[in-house]
């Protein structure tokens, strides 16, 4: 049995030998060399299009795709055959990474350290952010103590992000598809989010990108937040309405706006919301850092061999085929 | 007894009656009226200097300053007999703010947001600090997550900041003049910071305002920095030597600098740390936010009835007459 690990990325491939399995290195910017295209399991980290397209189409005996991402779309959309592939995702590879990027983002836009930026290139002293301050005035974001913070999207990253922001003295809620307590937060279903989105001071969205989640932030929910709130994505672009969210920013009806995800990535030059009013733009740099990927190759990878349900896969009751 | 009250923030005076004091507002950026000068306690939050230069001639009767800024350098300067006047400080009311800044700033040291806004600026998108990146490359300061931290100047502000700074991962430690174990952390005496500064990926620094502090960056414990370090200040600007700091950034001696304190404030037009590579101006945002001010206030008010000795008093062994 062969299994192919991408060199996008330093693997301690020590740590996954074992199994009676061959391991060859393989470019993901290229396609697969004709000598492994025998190969079952396939490894996948920042692989090209055009890679895993050829991929889908000449590795014939593949079995099993393990991808380092958090989400599977780049799989997905090769037209791999996933009635008889089994693929699995890297959700909790970059759960911390991308929850210490969100803390960034969130003191970011408390501390206006963005503002503060653009006063420096202009040797220009902010005194307004500085110096002495009224504590929490009423009606602002200025400090995640005490702030209401909502999450919504509520898996890993927000359970990792959670005692970050409690430990800060913010007050968290959660939205997510299944509600109840979770990580010691109320997760709300999104029926209630019309109650919550007014009680809001920062929106934190993690959701998967799908098309049930196109437009989950639209100009309706926009406009039921505060005045002051903050919104901050670190899911997937598609799940705001982006022309939606410059025009609430632009009439000054919310209060800013950190961006790491994009309907379109690079943001083009075009894009309104390079210039949009007290809005952030981060490069899809929140995560992009697997952490412990060899740990969950090498756990999926005795459960593969062992005929085991395989953790962190897409299909739900799928059993690969050894 | 009378006790005036400052006007420059807001302050629940309810919460500071019952004493057989009567409480005064009074505004701390003009002359105490002729009618209060009688007073024998004065509480103050940025009283102008000529305010505080005012009531030291004046306020014959005052038995007790009680300052809500985190040091009492403004009153110490302005002239009162602090042989029979206690001052008592803030301390402990900025710890919360001043951490949270801190922690801030070294979130944009790691994740480079203050050079995302540069190149937002110019409607670039800066893809090389977005997508996939190495883990934690080598001689790097990209995340919390493990990199060493040395608090210099360890204080309530530390204690406070500590645990967030673990809970992202990192490795902390503290130099302060009395060695130990506080907070958890190892804290060691100035005398091994040539053993320490070498194995720091950011040194954060709230050391207080005096000429023991003077320049304690200087120039020689600058070089004994990792390149890749970055300084964090919070404290006061007198210990930086900002010049040695302002080189070794221009020569890449270290990797950057967030000052929220500077020598001068505001810091002038002609300042060479305003485009010094890799630093970055707050403009003495961290505190200025006292939280608590009213229960340290009736706190110390009863003490002083009761003849005992104050709480954050700048004189030791120091005992106010009532």
């Amino acid at each position: 049995m062969k299994l192919l690990y991408p060199t996008s990325l330093k693997l301690d491939v020590q740590s996954i030998e074992g199994f009676s399995v061959d391991l060859y290195p393989y470019d993901v910017t290229v396609p697969i060399p004709e000598e492994h295209v025998d190969a079952e399991i396939l490894v996948t980290w920042t692989n090209t299009p055009s890679n895993l397209k050829d991929a889908a189409s000449r590795l014939k005996n593949l079995r099993w795709i393990q991808s380092l991402a958090a989400g599977p779309n780049d799989v997905l959309n090769a037209g791999f055959d996933t009635s008889s592939i089994a693929v699995t995702t890297g959700s909790g590879l970059h759960d911390h990474t991308v929850a210490e990027h969100t803390l960034g983002l969130l003191l970011n836009a408390a501390r206006r350290f963005y503002e503060m930026r653009e006063y420096q290139l202009q040797r220009k002293w902010p005194g307004h952010l500085g110096g002495a301050q009224p504590d929490r005035p009423a009606g602002s974001f200025t400090t995640l103590r005490d702030a209401r913070i909502l999450i919504w999207g509520f898996g890993n990253i927000a359970k990792t992000l959670v005692p970050h922001l409690t430990g800060l003295g913010a007050v968290v809620r959660g939205v997510a598809r299944q509600p109840g307590v979770r990580a010691g937060i109320e997760v709300f279903s999104d029926d209630k989010l019309a109650e919550l989105l007014p009680q809001t001071d920062a929106l934190v969205m993690i959701l998967p990108g799908s098309e049930s989640t196109r437009h989950a932030l639209n100009r309706e929910r926009l406009a039921l937040l505060p005045k002051h709130a903050w919104v901050v994505n670190v899911g997937r672009g598609i799940s705001v309405d982006e022309d939606a969210l410059a025009d609430a920013l632009d009439n000054g009806e919310i209060g800013g706006a950190a961006l790491d995800v994009f309907q379109t990535e690079p943001l083009p030059e075009s894009s309104r919301l390079w210039t949009t009013r007290n809005l952030i733009v981060s490069p899809h740099a929140a995560g992009g850092r697997p952490q412990g990927a060899e740990d969950l190759i090498a756990y999926n990878l005795r459960r593969f061999r062992a005929g085991q349900p395989l953790k962190n896969m897409v299909q739900t009751d799928f059993r690969p085929k050894i």
